[in-house]
């Protein structure tokens, strides 16, 4: 299939990306930012500029619309363009798939959820965001399952658990943490380290992607997380265990999404998805690499 | 107090200003035309533009967000413009008040619970809406309260109910019947009519705007809507009785809203507001003006 990336030169983004080219789909990369990791076609873009992506988008089977302002500090810094890139940006992408007859498959987050009502989390849960980061991604996936029933296409989120793995943003608690391991600087947790979080390896997303392109499954929401809880103190035991280096705790840091346990059973039943990539192993490879 | 408002020239914008000056307040027009039924000073600016936003939030004490892109058929045609006025503007307008150390009022709707999963629908019920409209709407208020809590700002969102009054747009369910009834041709009443909605009157959500602008309660949204729910048919029949036409019925509407019911018990508790004016006497007005 002919499938358009958005965001292809981002971390997820290029985890889908190269996912999809070794599946045998002909992918085409949309950024900014020229892809480093991937050989697909680029098309340099903005999600902001409507015209842009309606020319992207033409002539392909699918669009994964992964492209956003996906960093939650530069989102509180700057709602208005989180609000922009996030929300209207894919208006366009809907707009673009809805013109051009294609099938959308947008990057949504467990964080759209907010304080759990129950747990686990399952799809029917209300969403009720309270940051720009997940208030102005819910809106996107609305916008985009909204154009699913206003104009006949084929639409389905995924709502990803929190992602690592290789091109991580430098400053994610993984990135953070490892690096001044390295150099000997003692890492510090905020708040006690009991916050947990499903961390779900970018192969493991990009397989969703993968799969979610080949299915027909249409007009939903899916979680895509990994079954596996893991405390924020865990992960840094365990980078401290390698390491010539030590943990301290800090004060907690406002505006942290509060631990919340997430089901992907839904996925697993719908798409046959779910997370291989143990967390031990993932970690592991984050700190052999580079 | 110095009251800016924003989408002062439209509907609920123009009975807002002249509240808030029949009260006392000094009020400053902020809309893309001009007011024509207020007398209130008028900045001509877009919301879109967070410069002329930010100018003219200086040096008022309250903003009452009501600037918005309220037709919900021009919302599903264009939702890059809903959600650039709604999500963004709303952004702006946040962004302005955290800067000038500005209350808002922002102007919400009984929308943006989408369908019902208990009734009456109270402030905690979860929302989950699907229209580029109320989708937008929703956004742009979780974008207002979350700049409540990020930068200490005190918000209040007030849910309001279907509003009706003078200067009702000419494609309101309103102003439709009574014009094609005045000019003798048939009513239709798309579905059978049972939908019902609880009309609020333009006066009555004024009087709202008003006294949360006086009240010091934050970071919450309630709702303001009339405790009446009147069906379209009751609408049409009370229409249909007074003028030389006749009622006839059309395929339903794709997309409307189902009806669902609105308590307002909270706004009467917290605010001391509940609405006023009957449904007979507002429709009667309607009916008797121009």
């Amino acid at each position: 299939m002919k499938v358009l990336v958005t965001g292809a030169a981002g971390f997820i983004g290029s985890h889908v990306s190269r996912r999809l080219i070794a599946d045998g789909h002909a992918v085409t990369a949309f950024d900014q930012a020229e892809p480093t990791t991937t050989r697909a076609p680029w098309i340099r873009g903005d999600l902001r500029d409507s015209e842009a992506v309606d020319a992207a988008v033409a002539g392909n089977d699918v669009v994964c619309h992964v492209g956003a302002i996906g960093d939650v500090y530069l989102a509180a810094e700057q709602p208005m363009l989180a609000s922009e890139v996030n929300v209207t940006g894919s208006a366009h992408v809907a707009a673009a798939a809805a013109h051009h007859g294609a099938r959308v498959i947008y990057a949504s987050t467990w964080e759209v959820y907010g304080p759990p009502t129950y747990e686990p989390i399952d799809e029917d849960h209300p969403c009720s965001p309270d940051h720009p980061y997940n208030i102005t991604k819910l809106a996107g996936e609305r916008m985009i399952l909204s154009a699913g029933r206003l104009h006949g296409i084929s639409v389905l989120a995924l709502r990803l658990g929190t992602a690592y793995g290789s091109g991580l943003r430098p400053n994610s608690v993984f990135r953070l943490f490892i690096d001044r391991a390295r150099r000997g600087d003692p890492i510090t947790v905020q708040g006690d380290g009991s916050q947990s979080r499903q961390f779900t390896h970018a192969s493991d997303i990009a397989r969703a992607f993968s799969l979610a392109c080949e299915s027909s499954i249409g007009n939903i929401a899916l979680n895509i997380v990994a079954s596996e809880p893991v405390t924020i103190k865990e992960l840094a035991d365990t980078i401290v265990a390698r390491y010539p280096t030590e943990l301290t705790f800090g004060p907690g840091r406002p505006g942290d999404v509060a631990p919340a346990l997430v089901s992907a059973e839904r996925a697993r039943d719908m798409l046959g998805w779910r997370a291989e990539k143990p967390f031990a192993e993932g970690l592991g490879e984050l700190m052999d690499g580079s």
